[in-house]
C-alpha cells in the first residue's frame, strides 16, 4: 500500500514537472504555473471523481499532493535544461504515472460499484485527462488522441489489469503485468514513433 | 417510456457517430475515437449531471449506452463513405436527438426540484454541450454558438415543452409538439443557411 | 450580509456583460451569448462547486443570478459602444468581482472543512476560471495565466483575508484590505503593464 501511495505521489509529481515546463514554454506566471502543474497533475482524477460522485476530490482530502506538485516549481525554476535533456528519464516516471493512474481509477471505480467498462473507461480519463485539459489550456491540439500511443496503452494495461483481477484473483501484484504492458506499449511505441490512426475501410 | 428510451439512444447513437467521423478527419487512434465519440454522446448529460450533483453521472448506470457508442466504431469503420453523404439522413436523426436530449435534460432538473428557467438551462446544456466538447477538444471554435441556430432551437422546444407542460398538464404527448418546433426551425436553419447573431444596436 | 450579496451580484452583472461583449465580438447568436455569459459570470463557482461536491451548483438556487446575467443582454444591446468606452470603469467592479469571488471561494470552501491550502486554490479557480472557460470556448489561449497579474492579484487577496482571518479573527471587516489587496496589485498591474512570466534561472 505504501508502495502504490509513493508511486501515485512519483506521477503526479513528474506530470506537475510538465505541466509547469509547457507553463514555462508559454511565459505563464507564476500563479499559472502552478494552475498548470495542478491541472496536469491532477486533473484527469478530478474529472473522474467529479462524474462518478466522489466528492471532494481526492487530491483535495490529502494535502500531500498539492505540496507534491508545488515542490514541481523550485526543481522547474533550479533544473530547467537539465530537465529538457532528461526527457528519456522522465519517461519512465510518466509511464509508470499514467500506468498506475489507470489502475487506481479502474479500482475506485469499481469500489463504489460501478461497472468494469465504465471502469476501464474512468482509468483512461484518469490518466489521460490531466494531459488534455493542459492542452486545452494552453490552446493545443491534444496529442494524446493520436501519437504515441498514449491512450490506447492505458486501454492494454487495463485490460490486463481486469483480466488478472478476474483470473487470477484481487491482489496488488496484478497490478505489475498491468503497469508492464503500459511500459512496452509506449516504449516501442515512442522509439518506432508509433502513428495507429482510427481508418474507415472505405474512406 | 420504451419509445423515449430508444430515441435516447438512436439520439447517442447518432451523436457518437458524428463524434467517430471527426475523429477519423482528425487522425485519431481507436482509444482517442472511442473518446471523442463518448464525449459527443454523453458529454452534455454528463456536464447536467455533474452541475445538479446527480452523480454517478447517468450513463455510468445503464450500460447500453456505451454499448451503443462503441458500436458506431465499427459501422464508421465499415461505412464510412455512405456515411459521409447520408448527411440528410443523419440530419434527421441528430434533430430528434438534441429535442429529445433537451426535453429528457429538463424532466431531470425539474425532477430534482430546481426551477424552470434552471431547467431549460440544463436542456440546452444536455444538448449542446457534447458538441461543444467536442469541438474545444479538437481545437475548433464551438460552431453552435453561431451557425445552424442549433442552440437557438433547442430554446425554443424547450420553451414548447415547458408551456405545454404548465397550461395542458404533464403527459408525454407534449413531447410531440416540442420536438417538431426543433424540427421545423433546424430544418429551416439549415436550408436557408440562417445565422441570427446578437448584434447590440450602437455597435 | 446584504452588502455582500449586492456586490457578488455585481460581480456577476460585470463578468456577464464581458462575456456577451466577447460573444458580440464572435457573432455568437443570442443563446450562444447568454451562454457565454453564464459561462463568464459564474463557471468559476461552478467549477469550484463540483469540485468540493456542493451540488446542484449554488447559482441554481438564487433565481436572482440568472436574472442578472440575462439583464446583461439588454445592456450589451442598447448600450455597446459606451461600454466599449467604459472599460476603465468597468475594471473597477470587474476587480472588486474577482476579489469577492476570491473571498467567497474561500469562506465556502472552508465551510465544508477542507484545508485553507485548498480554500486558496478554490478562492482562485473561484475568480479566474469562468473567464478561463469563456476563453476556452471561444478559441482564445487564456490570458489570465500570464497578462495583467489576474490571478496572481487573487492569490495575494487570498492570502491577506486568510491571514486577517487567522491572526485578527473572524469578522466580515477582513474583506476590506484583501479586496484593496487586489485592487492595487491589479491597478498598477494594468496601468503599468506588467508581466511577470515564471522564468526558471537555467533557460
Amino acid at each position: 500500500m505504501t508502495l502504490i501511495y509513493i508511486l501515485d505521489l512519483l506521477g503526479t509529481f513528474v506530470f506537475a514537472i510538465s505541466g509547469v515546463m509547457i507553463a514555462v514554454k508559454n511565459k505563464f506566471d507564476l500563479v499559472g504555473a502552478v494552475i498548470i502543474g495542478i491541472v496536469t497533475a491532477v486533473g484527469g482524477g478530478t474529472l473522474r471523481d467529479m462524474m462518478i460522485g466522489e466528492t471532494p476530490v481526492s487530491w483535495m482530502q490529502d494535502i500531500t499532493y498539492l505540496l507534491v506538485i508545488l515542490a514541481a516549481l523550485p526543481i522547474c525554476f533550479f533544473f530547467f535544461k537539465p530537465l529538457q535533456k532528461l526527457r528519456k528519464g522522465i519517461f519512465l516516471f510518466d509511464t509508470i504515472g499514467i500506468a498506475l493512474f489507470t489502475i487506481l481509477g479502474i479500482q475506485k471505480t469499481l469500489a463504489i460499484g460501478l461497472s468494469p467498462i465504465v471502469a476501464v473507461m474512468m482509468g483512461i480519463v484518469s490518466a489521460v485527462f490531466g494531459g488534455v485539459i493542459r492542452d486545452v489550456l494552453t490552446n493545443e491540439v491534444p496529442l494524446i488522441f493520436r501519437k504515441e500511443v498514449y491512450a490506447t496503452a492505458c486501454l492494454a494495461g487495463a485490460i490486463t489489469y481486469l483480466s488478472l483481477e478476474n483470473f487470477i484473483g484481487n491482489t496488488s501484484l496484478n497490478m505489475i503485468p498491468a503497469i508492464l504492458v503500459v511500459f512496452i506499449i509506449r516504449y516501442f511505441a515512442v522509439k518506432k514513433q508509433w502513428e495507429i490512426p482510427f481508418r474507415p475501410l472505405s474512406s
